[in-house]
């Protein structure tokens, strides 16, 4: 059940949700408010109750100041699932979340928020009693989620005014389940977006200057050494002056030859980045025509807003304007024309990195201190702090201003949304441009709803051990709001990664839909062809392409019945105690569970099972060892070159032979491993087309004393 | 046995060693070097053999430009131990480590070098061949340590130059396992330096403006919440313009009075810090009395060098100048003759923030730059790089000099151990002024030789679960190198704690010689009495002081016969394969093993038992359960209010009832924990004076046939 509560009026309908729910009250301020749980109150949001909230250091992200604020008793033992995108464990238990977008590419344990907000959240009773709570907050403003950080024994939710839709629910069956909440709550926020069936290859990226001869290059190389490749990214030097919708032609001097020859030769697809801003340049079309229609942000006096990003100063297109929305997305069409079939967008939650204002405050600073001969600490206190102040992006969203149905909407008031509006801005143009043919589409920032148009990647990591770690933890978060399709940089983005790290990097980004290598400049190469290892990263690769079938199959199922991916083992051991604390396992579609190895040097794990289990450990797709797994705890070897999966008793994997691209795969001959009998639903469609409730898509495997079977399958049992 | 060669001629005896080892030969550039398994050239040490190193980020902490380079073979498995401070395993495998001691407060995973260098390590071969090696490069300078890093199959070893001393070990008797091979190499570098008892009580610090009253209130509120103490710590703000040996009177009106009441009242201690930089300040007396004599470094021209600490510019006493030690350890009597009775040296890499050419390049950047109308990426990136320019402080190292014995020797050349001697300033100071008192001191930077003279914390960490786990793995290679008097900023230095967080990490440190609470300016209050659950958080405290019996015993016997206060399970189960890649359990002394939870929400976690133990689940020292767990895996559950505790066969725990201070210990009524019967040493006297090898300083106790005994205690069987 479904309880939906206005409070105020939201100054801008998110969108997303899609099926639209009645509202059970409409509540102003004055009001008293009665949500079962929950205390209500409107607060000085600049102050918790204990006055601390200044003193934590968080008083750049503050909601505005009159603001609703919603209080829950947390028991000893009881967990807290969701927030999306969200820094620390499954149980986000002992932190606070800020729903406020950003572009920060330090994800220590100290930061509140990352690049995308997902305000839904269940917190589930260790009594099992039937208080379990899930709440999702439909505010594109600055919230708070402070979950047993402030109090350790108190929720306490702070939207971001007085104006915001809350929703409460308890699961289509009224069971107040977890998995049943969400997938309510996914049935009501609409279908997730599947991408095209190439989409979940492998991909290599990189934040360099690359040119054709370049991106030739890796491509040779990878299939050179058998290591399999279906994309490869570039970054924002592919462009003229970081100008979206522009091609280097002096590094790109043909590019539709460069893409046909990639896809007919290797079926490598090449997929360009999309910054959010748009360069200020007298002359230039695509500013002109902004400024011309008012399709960019403006200031409080209506002239255009800029702020500098790669390109340097630029205007931010008025993503929240649907006819600014069509504009941009047109633009898509320049590359697509090209042989382009796939896109990431960034830089959208807004990244700003300085203001004219903020810069000349700057220099002005250092010109008043000036040049002389000895130098205080405050000289250089202040040259820092006016130098790090310029970063500090969050007072910029006060600054600029949207305009939807002619009113002015302050863009901090809806922030959250921002780049999730980009990303609809590209899908909806796609569904104009090629309404028949998936494109690849997932971006940095985003907002619930957003799932529907695209996936993301979780950001700028580093290449540090904790940010593997960081990343499964983050899945169910991201599941839950149906950004399924996500993945990491594998290997890390920033800092230099070691090969053992990209090694079990691998292999667990082997069963994420979103699978890309990805670093920044001045960083350890990390094409993987030059490690040194080559034979078993390009089996560990390999079996990506070998289990995309399950994997693929998973996927768009889960997308269609509004399921999870991947879920954590509390979801589906419901009662099971002990799984509940499971963070560093997965549960991969229906059959299939991972236990991924995450600390260096470990050549093993401790393992839980809740039920017995069949425990397959891969070295490649043709050499693994298999045993029964009791059901419990124990330590498994799992060598730097192994994989281990999983299987549950009853269920099926299917598995092809690897290839050297998702078009070169097999997918008539497979290997299905089995424990016991059991029966498995396989889905298998073009990859491209989107006709994706036809029945012939699905294909019943059948495993029945010891045969396997299935209509127009080759199949081996294994 | 050790083997000592010698290259070239060092440029100073770093006095790492005190017994002093013959040289097994003596060679220059050009020479033939054989070392067994190395492999040993001159190299263009800007350079790695793959050309990476620039690549890699790490230009600025390169060695001079010809130095010797040692390559040694890794092979499947190996492992290494050792290189003191530094970050990631206890296996270092996997990573560059820098030695280039360094003032940098965010530890991540992707940084090379922390506070201390430490050239210590063991590599043990994975086959249990005869082929382990352990190396000690005694080399002030700019060193590598390759540890399968480049090439996950090589240890790099690059000297800062061509001038050090190398040693090899094989421990006294000739086994080679890597906890003889330590005790030899502590048998040559001297007894580890052993604290008042009291300085292993429990201390609170905050880097915050306290007073008088503020001071008194801490004490006063611990001790009324039934929390003990032993120390309150000052950081900078009690000094006048944070000038070293001055007390703001306007904060502290009588510091020997407030010294007086918190030890007469409460058994409590004030430490003060001291920091390395003397500011720059006409007519102030230190500073000119050390012009006045050449104390202080120089630039290259012999004029002072000045660089800006916290007092704004400062000058840098030459500790390496045996009269400029002097006179600054003189000056500790000015705090002593005030009731004070330890210190902590801070900011001795040396920090340095800016000098005044890196300020005036960022001032002039921005002048040139100057106040326009539209600002460039390139403006930008020109302001931001010069502010964060002022703070690569390795940069500085090459600007100043040492003099010593009329030879200026650049900065660089002996960076490493400038800390070191600013401690051993302290200590020969301490040694002169109270030759039979023992002083708490524990230094930020450090380097081998200088745990004869006091301990480390380990620096300016976060409120992150990373740094908790990691201050774990940092215990072995700090126990080798003899630092075995240590502790961690508990609940994390910068950042905001939580409560969970605060009590695991308690849970801990309640182990570590050195236990403090300590957190920077701006972060979340964390008096352990500003918490909710006040009765665990007492009762985990209590703890400490209960068991202070056997781990005061514990670490002075390990200081005295070169022995490990905590080691690895792997260098007491030395054939114990799953021993080996244990890095979240430590052994402490003879008798226990700790197994300390640390991921947030977890109310339990995997153990591995070498042999069958006796657990002990504290509570408090009265609350607790017990059981024998079998040898191998367990999954135990342990929540946030309970610490386990492993108890060998055959060995004793004895423990007293907790107290409020060290003072008030009853150490003649003890509870002895036993799992079956056994004899433990104890290691008793008072706390103070140094005569610690008073044979009746040491009691046996017996546990024979289920009965407890020892000549003048009151035991009591646990």
């Amino acid at each position: 059940m479904i309880t939906k509560y206005r409070f105020g009026t939201p100054v801008i309908d998110t969108e997303a949700v899609v099926v639209r729910q009645p509202e059970a009250a409409v509540f102003q301020k004055g009001d008293d408010v009665s949500i079962p749980g929950f205390s209500a109150a409107v607060v000085d949001a600049n102050l918790q109750t204990d006055g601390s909230v200044r003193r934590f250091g968080v008083t750049k992200q503050l909601p505005r100041k009159d603001a609703w604020q919603f209080t829950l008793e947390l028991h000893d033992g009881d967990r807290v699932y969701g927030l999306g995108e969200a820094q620390r464990g499954m149980n986000k238990r002992g932190w606070l979340y800020i729903s406020n977008n950003v572009d920060d590419m330090y994800h220590t344990e100290s930061k509140y928020n990352l690049y995308g907000s997902h305000n839904f959240l269940i917190v589930e009773r260790a009594d099992g009693s039937d208080g379990n709570v899930a709440v999702f907050l439909d505010d594109p403003g600055v919230c708070r989620f402070d979950v047993g950080y402030t109090d350790k024994d108190k929720l306490i939710i702070t939207a971001s005014s007085l104006n915001f839709d809350l929703y409460f629910l308890t699961g289509a069956d009224n069971s107040k389940k977890p998995l049943s909440i969400t997938r309510e709550f996914r049935s009501i926020i609409g279908q997730s977006y599947i991408p095209p069936k190439w989409g979940m290859g492998y991909g290599q990226s990189r934040f360099d200057y690359f040119t054709d001869a370049d991106i030739r290059e890796i491509a040779r190389r990878y299939h050179e050494n058998g290591i399999p490749l279906d994309m490869i990214y570039l970054d924002i030097d592919y462009m003229v002056h970081y100008k979206d919708f522009t091609v280097n032609t002096d590094a790109f001097p043909d590019l539709t030859r460069l893409t046909t020859d990639l896809r007919e030769q290797q079926g490598i697809r090449l997929v360009p980045i999309i910054d959010a801003g748009i360069k200020v340049l007298e002359g230039d079309e695509t500013a002109e025509e902004g400024i011309a229609n008012g399709y960019f942000c403006t200031k409080e006096d209506g002239t255009p807003f800029t702020g500098a990003v790669w390109p340097g100063l630029s205007y931010f297109t008025d993503y929240l304007n649907p006819d600014a929305r069509k504009w941009f997305g047109r633009h898509y069409q320049f590359l697509l024309d090209q042989g382009i079939e796939g896109f990431w967008n960034d830089m959208n939650e807004p990244s700003i990195f300085f203001t004219n204002e903020t810069i000349r405050r700057a220099v002005e600073t250092a010109e008043k201190i000036g040049i002389k001969d000895n130098y205080t600490i405050e000289d250089w206190q202040a040259v820092t702090a006016a130098s790090a102040g310029m970063g500090e992006q969050m007072q910029y969203y006060d600054q600029f201003y949207h305009t939807v149905n002619g009113r002015r909407i302050c863009h901090k008031d809806v922030h959250n949304i921002y780049g999730y509006n980009m990303t609809r801005a590209a899908g909806e143009a796609f569904e104009e441009i090629c309404p028949d043919k998936r494109i690849l589409m997932f971006s940095r920032s985003s907002y619930i709803g957003m799932h529907r148009y695209g996936g993301i990647w979780t950001g700028d990591n580093a290449s540090w051990w904790a940010h593997l770690q960081q990343v499964i933890k983050q899945q169910p978060g991201l599941n839950m709001v149906g950004l399924m399709f996500n993945g990491s940089d594998t290997g890390g983005f920033s800092g230099n990664t070691t090969e053992d790290l990209m090694t079990r990097w691998l292999e667990f980004s082997i069963f994420t839909p979103l699978f890309r290598n990805h670093a920044t400049e001045n960083t350890r190469l990390q094409q993987l062809y030059l490690f040194k290892d080559l034979k078993s990263i390009g089996n560990i690769v390999g079996l990506r392409y070998a289990f995309l079938p399950y994997l693929y199959s998973e996927y768009v199922k889960a997308a269609l019945n509004n399921d999870m991916y991947m879920k954590p083992l509390s979801f589906v051991y419901e009662d099971d105690p002990a799984a509940k604390e499971i963070e560093d396992q997965l549960m991969v579609g229906e059959s299939i569970m991972i236990t991924p190895v995450v600390n260096q040097n470990a050549s093993g794990r401790n393992v839980y099972l809740p039920e017995e289990m069949r425990m397959i450990r891969f070295r490649s797709a043709e050499d693994y060892d298999t045993e029964v797994v009791p059901a419990g705890w124990h330590y498994l070897p799992c060598k730097l070159n192994e994989v281990m999966v999983f299987l549950r008793r009853g269920h099926l994997f299917p598995t092809a032979a690897p290839a050297l691209s998702v078009a070169a795969l097999d997918e008539q001959n497979l290997k299905v491993y089995a424990f016991g009998d059991g029966s498995y639903q396989l889905y298998q469609d073009d990859g491209v087309s989107k006709d994706f409730a036809n029945p012939e898509h699905l294909k019943t495997i059948k495993v029945t004393d010891g045969t396997v079977s299935a209509d127009g399958l080759n199949l081996t049992l294994r």
